[in-house]
């Protein structure tokens, strides 16, 4: 192997470590999610079997606040991972591009939590609006590095530009379908909000061809 | 050993951040356990050599509880290791399924808290079947993990088929013997948690099976 | 490659544990920042539209602060990957420096916090000269590192002299950069932190150029 | 290189993913220390400039602690370090000491905030011999973890016997001398900590020693 394309060997080196970092990134800011739990404290719930059963149940928003946000960083993460597949080479812009993508990952539950707080409150649309704006600079984000990852120096030689081409037109369609889930959050939280999912589940199924390619 | 077999060389690597991924989201989660760990207030504790001593032994369902779930996230971790030891690919199914897991992994603290605070209050069978409700959940997702990793196109081709269906044997005991626990709460708060603390003792002798095989 | 020099290849592996471990703390110190930023309580924000507008605008501070520390901490693990790519042994001491070094990095998001919460109050200077004074601190750290990983017997054989003086020198102006940044503060809160900055845009450009090295 | 210690080669792995997930929650302990570290609030600090000055500098204490709680759980991490890289295979025994082990690091910053807090009050020899009292039990655990790891079957060939001996030996003291720091602390809380701290002193020096073995 070594013989066969020794730069190539040697560079894969070069974005492991800044892999590695990203990875922990995302890894610990996934964890800290469930820091957002509560137990609900004895004088609250009474007690009582009854009591302790509706606090814990009335905690639904967060639960499924709670898998929202990691399901969401998870699929970025698997995008981030298929992004890197194809990449040996880095240099400080794509290092730069990289840590402003982490910066928004790590800002994700803040975002979640308003909207959590928020969702049963006369502010609601404001909340939602909030979350899709940050959801408009993350798709950015990803836009950007996928503009820093697929340069030519960087990028393995292996990778067909046909494949380049196809996931440059998928991340594409990113900011502007956030930034009408954004308007559309002051008309319809829940038709605003149904955009978001839509648009997670979109992304989780273009990483799996990606994945695959 | 690239003459060898060059192809199952090469996939190594695609598990490679899936684990080192998995890794993280269970050190932090195992980590994080201590954070419940309160110093006990000055004016609470007196300041006294007396006061320190007995507030500090007062924690003892604390120590206690954050051991427990310790070494049961520690067990699980062991168990992941011990599947993805034998699986060479990735699909997007297997990163979905792995997600799931960890999600609930990370969630192990919260009703490990609840426990510990409603031990002793009428609301213990609910605190204890929470409990034991989780764990069914986390044994549900360690079967559709071991489905999505034990497909023929994923694992390594030297594992033997024998070793395959004796794990799987195994963990199809894991959901209804913890939906026993969860129902046996309601009658015996102390039958319940004696369940929980055999299986995990059941688990970690079969990860040592597995982990030689 | 394991005949040409067999030392240096098992030698990789070395710093290799060193490495990972300040990556795990790197990726910690930068993602604990965002449990900085607290949800605006629903009694303080009104609960209406306008009431969670205000609020969320009124926290760009954090957000500011946020993004600096972020950004600080990533410009001193891309300086940390570039000074370790060059080392293949590790030894007491640099264990030490290095450990020195990264309990100065997790401790940053504090200085940061305290400018944060000060910035509009008489006490600003005392703040600004306690963050700059922690850079004077992490500066002397970072030469430290240097004079301890830059010696021959831990050196790649491969690294050019010429590279190594550069390096030390382009080091060596931190300390009393920082300083300066430090006195300044109590002239003018403004002109300081406009030293700070441009300073770690400096950084950003000298480890743009040792990476390609 | 695979033609001459095939086996041994392979076995690598083996210790590879255990001792990575060990480096994460090191990692994650020591960088959790920095969160007992509290901003003083306005109204305490008065919002002066010699406000905002006194008020960080009575956080000596806290800062003390944290230093010293970060490296002592350093120089635990290059013991562990410095034990694994003998070894290449696991073993569930293995793992379950490990375990333990890494249990007592994660508890590490609950005495040191004990300390932290009664060091001023009559309450201070019980804090102390607390402090002690978790060294006792860590040190037990770094013998066990000695004797689980060093067994001929997980050992490297090439490890010499008496370097084996040499360690067994010097971890042997801990066990006693923590005890003596322990009971010493209700006859001075002074001599208690000086004996700790001479401690870590010379664990730093036998980890200089094994580690160049």
């Amino acid at each position: 192997m070594a013989l066969v394309e020794p730069v190539e060997e040697n560079l894969e080196k070069e974005t492991g470590r800044l892999e590695a970092f990203s990875d922990g990134v995302f890894a610990i800011a996934i964890t800290l999610l469930v820091l957002d739990l509560k137990v609900p404290p004895i004088p609250t719930a009474g007690g009582t079997m009854q009591g302790l059963r509706v606090n814990l149940w009335q905690q639904w928003p967060n639960y499924f606040s709670l898998a929202t946000s990691f399901f969401t960083i998870l699929i970025m993460w698997m995008h981030h991972h298929a992004i890197f597949k194809h990449v040996r080479r880095t240099d400080a812009w794509l290092h730069f591009v990289n840590g402003l993508l982490l910066l928004l990952i790590t800002f994700v539950p803040y975002p979640t939590a308003v909207v959590a707080l928020y969702l049963k409150t006369p502010a609601a649309p404001m909340a939602v609006a909030f979350y899709a704006g940050a959801f408009v600079m993350i798709a950015i984000a990803f836009n950007l590095l996928l503009m820093a990852a697929f340069r030519k120096k960087l990028l393995a030689r292996s990778v067909p530009a046909e494949f380049v081409a196809r996931t440059r037109q998928s991340y594409l369609a990113g900011p502007p379908a956030y930034f009408m889930a954004m308007i559309t959050a002051f008309y319809s939280v829940r038709v605003s909000l149904t955009i978001c999912t839509l648009l997670w589940i979109f992304w989780a199924t273009t990483v799996t061809k990606n994945t695959r390619a």
